[in-house]
Order: C-alpha cells, then structure tokens, then sequence
C-alpha cells in the first residue's frame, strides 16, 4: 500500500469510532433544537393500492423451529427451488426484521429490532417475484399499517434486479429480495454526524433476524452488500441522498 | 445546519453507500496480490491461560425457546438481577454471537452469523463480572478453541467500565459485556476500502444473535453505541489503529 492508501484506509476506519462523539455539539441537533421527529415510516399518497398482510399474533403455523436450531442452521443460501412464498410467511419475515410492538408516540415506536434512541432509520422495499398471489413487482413494506404499498411493475424487473447487485444472480431466482435503504436524517436528527455508523450496525440487526426467520420457515437468504448505488437507487425511485440503498438480502425456499 | 454541516452529512452519508466499489482497483487488494490471509483470531501466547466452555453440541438444558417468542420478547434490558450466568449460558452466547460450525482452511470458518467472504473481522472481549466459577475480569473468546482467554483484572474494572461507556451504568450491573473489536484488515485484505461498512453491518449481525440468545435464557441486553473510544481501547490494552473497539452489549439475568 502506498502513502495515499495509508491515508484512505484510515479515514475510513475511523468511520467505526466512536471518536467523533467527544467532537459533536449535541445542542445543536434537530432533536435539541427543539424541531419535532421525522415521522416513523416514510409517507405515502392517499391512492397508493396497499395490501394488508395476515395478522402476525398467531404464527405457530409458520414457524415451530427453536432459536438454537436456527441459529445452527443459519447459512447463506445463494440457489433456491421455484416455490413461492405465501403471504403468511412473507408477513413473518417482515414482522420479524421491522414490525412495530408498539407504538409509543408519533415519533417512536418499539419494533423487533433495537434502535439506538428509538430512531430506526431504514425502509425495507421488496422486489417480489413469487409470493402467493401478489403480482411481481416493487412494494414497500409499511410497518405501522403491517402492509405491502405497491410501487410498481416493469417486465424487466428480474434483469434490472441482477443487474443492480452486478450480476449476482440470485436476486433474478427468488421469491423476494428485501432492499434496505435509509433515511438517514431519522437518526441524524438526534446524534448528527453520530448517526451513521449506527444505522449500517442496525442494517445488520435486522438482516440477522430475517437469516433466523427464514431457517425457521425453510427458507434461505444471502445478504448483498456489493451492489451499484445508483443502479438500485434509480430502480427505487429514490432520490440517493435523502434516502438511498444500504443493503439487501434475496429469499426463497430451499 | 449551516454549509459546513451540511458537507460533513454528505461525506458521513457516503460511508453508508456502495458508491465506493466503482473506484477500487480489486486487482490491488492485499488478496489479489496473492498475500496470505490473515489469521481467523487474534494469536495468543502459549503461557496465556484460557478457560474451556462446556461444548454446544446439546444446548437443550440451556435454552428450548422458539424463535418467533424470542424475536416478540426481545426488548433492551438496562439493569439485571444479580444472579450469576453459568458458564454453560456464556458458551451458549458466545456460540451464538461468533461460534465456529466448520473451519474450511487457516483463513476461512463458517460461522453462526454470515461475514462478507467469509472475513470475520471482528473480535469478542468480555468484561466479566458475574459468572459461575470465573474470575472477575477482562476475558477474549477463542472460537477456533471455543475458550475464553484470560486477559487481566483489576479492583476497580466495574468503575472503569462505567466511565469508558461514558457513565451508562449497566454494563457495572451486568454479569458480563460483550465488548467487540474489530480488526480491519481482515476485511481489508479482500475488500480494500468496501471493507468498513461491511464491519459495522455484520456488528449488528453478531449482536442481533445476542439479543435473542439471551431472550431464550432468561437473560437481558443492551447495546451500546455510545462510549469513549480511546479508554475503551485503552482498558482493552489494544492499539486503537490495527485494532478498536466497534460495539458493545451488557448481559444480565431479568
């Protein structure tokens, strides 16, 4: 490695400090200012066609697997059968890795996945390609309302998808991928330039959810973290800076 | 937020985007230029003295909970009774956080949370204050070994624990904290610059993990983001460049 290199790498290492807490000024976060918290889930126009997922109070018929056999099961799984998903499971996997508990105020609400201060700072879209009668396309997963929000369908869907994570297959033969993005001004709002180490950590809490959830559904997953930003951020429609993409994750039965 | 803020957002933000992967040279990284890889964990000396935890082979007397109740019970759980964990329940825990199920060769292990090339490029300290017959004091778990390493204590360990977490008191009524470093090289070696978010997604994995692993034994956590970096490392006795600490979690019986 050359000098410049040196330099690089440890700009970017510091980014997993927590170094940059002793410089931040917290009076002078949005929180402390006194400006009120981004909503929970990002909003949607009152003709957007949602659909509601099965209820998740009772799902002893999704899912019987002990927690240490999932967690021994665990493995990414890059190849799946052509099966679909029904509903029901795909309303599991969506409550297991960002359903709402409870929701506290209109600011916060307790979900399955921790957040530092209650932030939660991601949307969770889905390419759905085989789930029990929904039409393939691109939904967004609405956690207050526990429904799928269609955003739209194209033809090419499958090949834009495989193209996006750079020809990564696996996106093209599942039943559904999961795509992350952020918003990262929910945490920022809070901890400032402390926000973002927290909110890639927190992709990780809930993506490790959605490997146990599918072992305990028969299902597998591979977590994507190479993909093209803009690629996959214009697929969504999102604008790249005040949300875009940080992580995904394809599904499907094994 | 004034002009300069607003720069410092976009250059944090960017750490959380893949936009990065379109500008490394891969053919430069430390594995395309045929250098070995790193060792799987930290060495040790062979006067250290380390600890064997009981196998996980048969964890059924530990924990028999289904992975649905887990996910539904998990909550971040700030004080604890003060009832020791077995050292059966921290072999359990360290499993599940970071255990080995398949060692492939000196540089690749397949293990119960998913790494990006197989890198795992973390390390687990714990700062054990209650547990069945072991000393207080700061401890390294060992995965190839499945061991924990012993590594020093001290009379005032609860006090300096408090103070490098910046005065949040659990982790001084904890059985024990998980304290987890990283070393950056390991991912490095394959990822050059793609490497650092990685890191602090699979933290988020690993911690995921603990959550619910504790959940299923009558035991609480928390994470925590928030610490002083440098009496962090500091304590650890690590060199805060090659090596620091990324993340933490207290664990204590509810």
């Amino acid at each position: 490695m050359n000098n410049m290199d040196n330099q690089l790498i440890r700009t970017y290492r510091l980014f997993l400090k927590d170094s940059i807490r002793k410089v931040i000024d917290f009076s002078e976060t949005a929180q402390s200012r006194g400006i009120a918290p981004p909503p929970l889930e990002k909003p949607y126009t009152e003709d957007a066609r949602r659909i509601d997922l099965p209820s998740c109070d009772e799902l002893q018929d999704v899912s019987r697997m002990d927690i240490i056999s999932a967690i021994r099961k665990r493995e990414s799984c890059r190849s799946y059968r052509p099966e679909p998903l029904s509903l029901k499971e795909l309303s599991f996997l969506l409550w297991a890795t960002q359903g709402i508990k409870r929701k506290l105020d209109p600011g916060h609400a307790l979900r399955t996945v921790p957040s530092a201060g209650c932030r939660h700072a991601l949307e969770t879209y889905l390419c759905i390609l085989n789930v029990d009668g929904i039409e393939p396309g691109i939904y967004r997963y609405l956690p207050i309302e526990h429904q799928i929000l269609f955003e739209f369908t194209e033809e090419n869907l499958q090949h834009r998808m495989v193209q996006a994570v750079l020809g990564q297959p696996y996106p093209g033969e599942a039943a559904v991928t999961f795509i992350w993005t952020t918003i990262p001004y929910r945490m920022e709002w809070r901890y400032g330039l402390a926000a973002h180490k927290v909110i890639a950590i927190e992709a990780g809490h809930v993506c490790q959810n959605l490997y146990l959830a599918c072992e305990s559904i028969g299902a597998g997953t591979c977590a994507i973290a190479a993909y093209d930003q803009e690629g996959i951020d214009r697929i969504l429609g999102i604008d790249g800076q005040d949300e875009f993409t940080i992580y995904l994750a394809s599904v499907g039965k094994k």
